[in-house]
């Protein structure tokens, strides 16, 4: 029933080709047959997300945060204030701050016949790294357009770029893929020989995420039409 | 645009009331205002959800992986294989595995004028404490009920539950909720006013999570009928 969790301590590897390439730690102990590597894979489960969890260490102690992310390429972004803690320690610490970035989709409950056979479809990854702070300010702004972007795809240039005081408000992070691993279960319950013939009714609910109508805000003038990358939600 | 993070370490405090009692980590240095500690809320959200990210630390860097959890009262259990990595680590840690359990909802997408105000709304519920492993057989069995039924209400009653072998195999992991917050944020953008004349669309995309139609598994037998609990997803 659980998500299963990955295993043990590893460098971070270069990946190249089409795949990530495996490490220790991005090769699960248990379900290691629901663990990929495959870039174009990784890629759609990250895009299609709107928060990540991001987990670090302060004072000994795990922190895991939901926080908004964009991708460009083989990096994410993720961002905040100055202030913030996680971007302030990714800062001060040298080489940066150790980080494991996760994106989880819930696809469907999986009710099987015996408790122990539930489970849920589910398509995750995990990134470990080291994040960093971005300290140009042209991978700044991009990083910001990717963000935007990473809420509706087509809003960054549809909304007015950070000025100089709100670049230097905004400190952004980057992590680059490397040492990542998705996840993924499909199908429907797998339940024991022993079991088929119990009484209980068993398959999948399929869970379904979808948009409600637009609220326009309070403020919002008359005249002012809802973009095209709008419309198809 | 991102969701602010918390701050700084402190004791765990047990809570007592209608509230839980806010502790220098569940006090964030950010957004205060969205911040909260009120018990309904942080059930409400803790119940909504289907997965939390666990985070955990191993070999000095953090860990965050989805993982089912149920909950009992203010006790929330996590399960997974004996063999499963944090789980060992609970087991054969004294007193315990330091965890953070974080559950998000992602309630719309807020489209400022400006890029820098863009936001989600969103509720999340953030738990810091010590995991401990469920060694009482009673509460273990309580623990599985309640993971079940965190998947489907009612479902628990309606499966095969554990026997000895699965139970054996299983491990669970409690988590008392006294070091607990969450963050809600609601409503519309929050341009600056000089830029309320820009000509860009602006307010929310909601988001509404679904439920699409049942898919039987493969070997169901003829006459056996949706049971109630799922007739209203």
């Amino acid at each position: 029933m659980s998500v299963a969790p990955e295993s043990s301590a590893a460098p971070s590897v270069a990946a190249t080709g089409t795949a990530y390439a495996p490490t220790a730690r991005t090769v699960p102990t248990r379900s290691k047959k629901r663990a990929a590597y495959d870039r174009e894979l990784v890629h759609s489960i990250l895009d299609e997300a709107y928060v990540c969890h991001l987990g670090f260490v302060r004072d000994g102690a795990p922190v895991v945060l939901p926080t908004l992310y964009g991708r460009v390429g083989e990096r994410l972004y993720v961002h905040g204030s100055t202030g913030s803690r996680p971007l302030r320690m990714a800062g001060e610490q040298d080489p940066g701050l150790p980080v494991c970035l996760t994106v989880t989709h819930v696809d469907g409950l999986v009710l099987a016949r015996s408790a122990f056979h539930h489970s849920i479809n589910y398509r995750s990854v995990v990134v470990h790294g080291i994040a960093h702070q971005v300290t140009d300010a042209d991978e700044k702004r991009l990083a910001l357009d990717a963000l935007v972007d990473h809420v509706v795809a087509g809003r960054a240039a549809d909304s007015r770029p950070a000025d100089a005081k709100e670049l230097a408000a905004t400190a952004v992070l980057s992590l680059d893929l490397a040492e990542v691993s998705a996840k993924v279960r499909t199908g429907g319950p797998n339940d024991e020989p022993e079991d088929l013939d119990l009484p209980h009714w068993t398959g999948v609910v399929p869970l379904r995420p979808g948009y409600g109508p637009l609220v326009p805000a309070d403020d919002l003038a008359d005249g002012i039409e809802v973009p095209a990358y709008l419309r198809g939600l």
